[in-house]
């Protein structure tokens, strides 16, 4: 089993109360963050969504200095691991309307992890996609953000218990392609322009998402956010994943639609992987 | 300050494990049920609600003789109050995939109320109604059940916060009517047929909105169940909410409109407020 550290509002303890707002609707956020030799993976990144996924929800924006000591104490020592933050709007009586002056509840749950799964090569663990039943209802308003309603996620995953996928693209209520289950898409397109959905309907903002598109404009690589259709799947060159602790997940195959790796990107991806996932010196 | 009740799967406590993942994702049900004479009301309705939405969620269903036991219980000595279950997936490991055994949270949480509020003519608090901005994401896999995922209500609920309206009501994306933001909505059109809008895409399948379908059609009125829009709710004689612990609650105005309240069929209504609200006696 894992060990597990938890931080609740700072102290040292891992329960909530029953009338959290978390809980009743999930009203909240969270992130996910890699931690490497200790220390958290693109930490103001995170920090910088979570704090404008509050503004968004109208929550008190939490201490940017406060989570890095409390990320801090709760990394000590650890080499490889997943700090997950969470943050609601905190206990409350009944009802939807949000108290006028909540007190958010912080939580800090950290996983250790054993290294050697983690870096191996990107291109020696491609995944097998397949093409999730379950919609996202399109939201505007809930579009990008990292909130926690994630029952599509949930249904989705649903769809397979066994080996045969390691990922499930979702198509959003009309039909276009958004996301996967837990990670955003990239298509590189047959004039080797780089592609990956418009996540302003639904979708979440991946900060991996966000490092790719910097990256590759810096790099001079063409870079279009649109509405994508699965047809554009078959037609593309190659495509990736990106999530934040897997870091880039380049696709082997779409359903029955294989890829060949090699039309990938690599120099850019292996160097956008690797920023993913080094550990911040200074923060 | 009501005083609080409250028992997490059979122990009377008032704390989760923040690994819950009704928690991580709102991966979980709930109901709200009036309390009369220490007793729930339309116990069976909200009961079957909560079974038929453990199975679409995957969830085991809860045993009915544990739940009635623990409401038991918890309402010894009650004259009026609301109880809260939530249902959700249980404690995990971390990831959207649902664990193949799950062992689910069941809370039920009890609020004291005072008795005259709520008894209070249903005709002397008419409500104001506003015509909210959030909108509800379409998603027919959802759609009807009262799950954990709530954000679009908490939002639709922030918009206002002083006393110049009671509800507001919810359009979905595409700008169809749906329900109030913690009521279902009911018109009397112009030939006195009674309409509610379809909740197959998004809204919850209220308990109080099935006895009014019930009720309504035995008493021999024409129903109908459609697609209806704000048009639709100036053009018509009368219009009511249903909640289950508020029970009939009849609209006053919505924005600028206002409703004649006489045009209501206040037999029916009165008589299915009295069964929303009327205590088990056999349960």
């Amino acid at each position: 089993m894992p060990r597990h550290r938890c931080l609740v509002n700072g102290e040292a303890r891992a329960d909530l109360d029953v009338s959290d707002r978390g809980l009743a609707y999930g009203d909240g956020l969270f992130e996910t963050i890699a931690i490497r030799a200790g220390r958290p993976c693109c930490w103001l990144a995170h920090l910088d969504r979570l704090a404008r996924g509050a503004v968004r929800l109208g929550l008190p924006v939490p201490s940017p200095a406060r989570l890095k000591q409390e990320a801090t104490r709760l990394g000590d020592g650890v080499e490889c691991g997943i700090l997950k933050i969470i943050l609601t709007r905190g206990p409350a009586a009944r009802g939807y309307r949000p108290p006028p002056e909540p007190k958010p509840t912080r939580i800090l749950m950290l996983t250790e992890q054993s290294p050697p799964s983690i870096e191996a090569r990107i291109s020696d663990r491609a995944a097998r996609v397949r093409v999730c039943q379950t919609r996202l209802g399109i939201n505007s308003q809930l579009a990008g953000l990292k909130h926690l309603n994630r029952l599509e996620q949930v249904l989705a995953r649903s769809e397979w218990a066994d080996a045969s996928a390691d990922e499930g693209l979702m198509l959003d209520a009309e039909g276009r392609l958004v996301c996967g289950t837990m990670s955003n898409l990239f298509l590189i397109d047959e004039d080797g322009v780089l592609q990956t959905p418009l996540i302003d309907r639904c979708g979440v903002a991946g900060t991996a998402r966000a490092r790719v598109l910097d990256d590759a404009r810096a790099a001079g690589l063409e870079v279009r956010e649109r509405r994508l259709a699965l047809t554009d799947v078959v037609r593309a060159r190659g495509a990736f994943l990106t999530n934040a602790v897997i870091g880039i997940w380049p696709i082997r195959t779409v359903e029955e639609h294989a890829f060949e790796l090699s039309r990938l990107p690599w120099t850019l991806l292996e160097r956008v992987h690797a920023r993913l996932l080094q550990p911040e010196l200074e923060w």
